[in-house]
Formats: C-alpha cells, structure tokens, sequence
C-alpha cells in the first residue's frame, strides 16, 4: 500500500488512533481506553501495542511506517516534551522518545488544540490554507494557531491559549486557570449558559429559553426561532469572541478562522453572530478574513497527527 | 574581507542605510534623503546607487556580497510585495524584484517594525531567544513579532499590527486606523500625552505636570520624583499595555518582550509598570516572560534588515 503513518490523539478517557495513507486518506480509526491509573505509566505502552497489531492484523511493511504523530491535552515542547497533562495523570515526559524508542519509529507529539488545528487545515474547513486560527468551543474555549503551516506552540507550549484571553475586568468569578474575565468564561458553551442564565434571571421579557433547561444548543435553537432573549444572549458571546478574535488578528493576521468543538453545531448561525462582532472590532487589513464551520469533528485530532509526521 | 551585506531602513524622511558581515559587525552606516517626489519611483534607484557606491568606495567583490534586506513602512507580503507605504508615496509594488534584478543581487524586504524585531533579537535586547516580541512606543504603536526565529507577516502583512488591538469600548475619538479604542490610543508617546492631559483637568491633586508643556518624557521623569498624578497616568498606561501584552501572550507565547522606541527612554521604570500588569492578566503558563528594553534604537531597522537577507 506505500508509506503509511499513524495519528494518535490521547483524550483523558479515550485513546483515538487513526491509519492513514501520505494522501491524508483514512484507512482505519478506532478507540483503546485511556488508562490513567498509575500516574498515566501505562498510556504509551497501550499506544504502542495498539499500533503494532494494527501494522501486523493489516501485515504491512514496518519500513513503509512514516511515524506516530500524537496529540497530548497539555502544553507540549517542541522537541516532544510533555510538561504537564493533567487529565492523563502525567507529569514531565518526553513522548518522542518514551514512545518512539521502544516502537523503533519516528514519533512527533504536539498539543491536542494545535494539532487539531493542523487536521482541519489539511483536510478540513481550512483546506488550502497555510495560516489558520481555530477556535474549540466545548466545555472550555480552546485554540491552535497555524502560521506558515506550521503549529505555533510557543515557547512553554501555551501558543494558542485563547480560551485565558483576558477580556472582562469586571469579574468576580475565577476562570478554571485562575484568572478572572477569561474569554473561556463567556464564549465556551459553560460560558453561553451562564450568560442565558444571567439574562433569564434579570430579564422580564417572554422567552423559550424560561424554565427549560439550558444549553448552548436550546440556546441556538431559540435564536433560530427568534427568540430576543436568546438573540441578547448570542450577540453578547459573539461580542466577547468576535472582539478577542480582532484582537488575535492584530497579532497574526489569519487568512482563516474555524470554529469547532460542541458549540460549532449550531452551524453557519454561529459564524453570522461572531463575524458580525470581528468585523466591528478588527484592524482594517483583517477585516476580510474568512470564517468557517470545523469539518472533521472528533477525527481533527488524529488527522492533525498524522500530518505532524507526514511534514 | 569575506561576505558582507547591506540592511535598508526606508523612512518616510530618510533612508538609512549599514554594511555588516555575516558574523552580524556593522561596518558602515549612513543615511540618504528619502525622495517621495512622483510616487516615490526615485527611492528604489537611489537605493541601488547608494549600495553600489558603497561597494565601489570599499572596492568589495560583488560576488561576496549576500544580498540586501529592505525595510519598509507598510504591510509586505512574503514574496516581498509591499502592498501600499503611504509615507513613501507608493502603491503595491515587488520590492524584491524591482530592486533586486537591476542591482544583480538577492533582495529580501519586509515591514520596519518586523525587521526591527529580527534585529533585537539578533543583536540587540532579546539575543539568544527565538520567540519574541518587540513593541515599539513612539508617535503610534508598532508591534514585530518573531516566532522560531522568523518573523510572523501575516497573511495581509498585518502581522504584528499590535497597535490597533482593540482596547477600549468606552471611546468617542477615532483612532488613524478609524477605529475606536485602538491600543496606540492610550499607550503611544501621543496616548500618555492624552492620558496625562485628562487626568490634569479630572484632578485637584498638586502635580508638576501642572501648566507644563506635557510629553512622555515629562511623565516619566515626574514618575521618577514620584510625582501622584504621573504616576497614576503610568499606572494606566501599564494597564492598557500590559494587559495587551498578556493577550498576546496567550496567542504566542513568546520568551520576552522587548520594549522599543521613544518612550522605551524612560528605563526600567517603563518594564515595572508594563509587567506588573502583565502579570496580573497573563495565563499563569506565560507570566514569566521576560521583559528587555531595546537597544539598537535607531539601528534596529537596519540590523534587522540585513539579518533578513543573512538567514
């Protein structure tokens, strides 16, 4: 079949591992459990073992392997050190080597957001496009930043931290890192249902959204059946994100901008209330950079794995 | 005497200009009057024959030579297309080819402030980093922004454009962009002016700034006798600046700031009211970045003009 790799992309309760050609074609995917009992000692191991039987159930050439590339929720040097991940029990470690050595192939390991990044540039909602910002809107907000197609991890592996842009002082509530008035906070999906919250409760006006319980979807839905309420709720999370993504243009100039993660199903919606607010707040020269929808969902991880390898 | 080449810094005023080896010595510099008279098609010309000379008088060997860096006050794109240089009086024109194929030499151009970041990093306040941002105060805010060692242009040429970040909402007057709340509102030599001027007529507070001619100079140096209203214009300025800064921070991660400019004379009183801001609103991973001041001043643009073509 030629040459080969594999993308890894290690979640705190799922592993997902990817085969792909060096055409970016998918040729398996599937799961192993994240086992993070022991300080996480047993994670690269089960990696490895996962990868060989897949090399020998499918009998291919081990010299046809390009590599591993795998992707690690925490901030990752680029000589493949993990400093921290937390969710995997994981301390200090140098994945390119505690993984590479024993499996005797190339192995390139980078944060989760950022190679998730480099997935959708290479084969999803940012295709043909070598400087890229995207944008995870899940239970948190988080970011990789592609320039010159390469991930920017920065030089303590927190290039991309978007989700901790300061953008509110008046705060009272501490953000999970500890800060107050993080973009997270208001432009995560959390931050959407607080803010409906919020507004439920000052609010006297009629809404979909009362007594229901509230989600970043009902959220959405109810913008799509005009709901004001909801429509206040929307335009105040696009303010927060539209504003702090100007600001990240004044930084590095994007051609593109990709919102995934849960919130992004609410679709092209979701684009009209961010770009409206970028648009307001962005240095003229950026004004026209492109928006759109994340493509490859929960496979961003291990299509951006496979393609730190393939460079 | 080996390989040598040149660094150009086109001013709206001047053209200055250096000779370096490629061990990064300077061997020469001098300006020559910038000609915006008719487009400014003579600037280019004059730019050759200044170089020409240059190696004529020196008797060097053309074929030592590396080549020639441009700099040049306007958006650049990668292949050297400058977009427009409204201070130059041009529109979008190839510097790299249409200087580069009459002089017979390689030419490689880019945006002042960017090239001014490649220099601190080479010879200047960031030596020895790779991932730095140098923040330039003076009449405006400028920003060059080096990741990896290379600088980030942007996908418009706005990379860096850290002058007209969004800051403020709260703001009647228009910033030169045309935008409201622009960080070079507040954080210029013109912002603290501004600063100093409002907070003089909001307070009865005895202050030696009263019924003086106000610069950044005069703020800083009241500072430093500890003067209250100086040092509660400072504070704001820090906060404006520093807050930036820590956005920044959160898209790239650098290892240093480097301070620049006019208003970088203030000294080390500058970096204590920027990074203790900065502190207060980085995410906790980049609070360490260091802070420098510049140290080229002046000859920021042409060292880091020359490094572009030495790379």
């Amino acid at each position: 079949m030629g040459q080969f790799c594999f993308g890894v992309d290690v979640g705190g309760t799922t592993i997902k591992l990817g085969l792909f050609n060096n055409n970016g074609n998918i040729l398996d995917k599937w799961e192993i459990p994240t086992r993070t009992i022991d300080h996480g000692c047993h994670i690269l191991p089960d990696i490895r073992k996962a990868v060989e039987r897949k090399i020998e159930e499918r009998a291919l050439l081990l010299g046809d392997c390009v590599g591993v590339g795998v992707g690690v929720p925490g901030p990752v040097g680029q000589d493949g050190t993990v400093y921290t991940a937390v969710n995997l029990g994981w301390g200090r470690i140098n994945v390119n080597k505690e993984l590479g050595t024993p499996l005797a192939l190339p192995v390139k390991t980078a944060n989760d957001a950022n190679v998730a990044a480099l997935g959708e540039m290479w084969q999803g909602g940012a295709i043909g496009h070598r400087n890229i910002v995207l944008v995870t809107l899940g239970t948190g907000v988080g970011g990789g930043i592609i320039i010159d197609g390469k991930i920017v991890s920065g030089s303590r592996g927190a290039g991309g931290e978007i989700g901790h842009m300061h953008v509110k002082d008046e705060e009272e509530i501490a953000c999970n890192c500890g800060n107050k008035g993080c973009l997270e906070q208001y432009a995560s999906a959390t931050g959407i249902v607080r803010l409906a919250k919020e507004m439920l409760e000052q609010s006297k006006e009629k809404s979909v959204l009362k007594g229901r319980k509230i989600s970043a979807k009902t959220v959405f839905d109810a913008v799509k059946q005009r709901d004001a309420l909801a429509i206040m709720v929307v335009e105040k999370f696009g303010e927060y994100l539209g504003k702090a993504l100007a600001q990240i243009a004044s930084v590095c100039d994007p051609e593109i901008f990709v919102l995934g993660g849960g919130v992004s199903k609410a679709g092209d919606i979701l684009i009209e209330y961010v770009s409206k607010y970028y648009k307001k707040y962005a240095f003229e020269t950026c004004r026209n950079a492109k928006f759109a929808l994340a493509k490859l969902e929960n496979d961003a991880g291990i299509y951006g794995s496979a393609k730190l390898v393939l460079e």
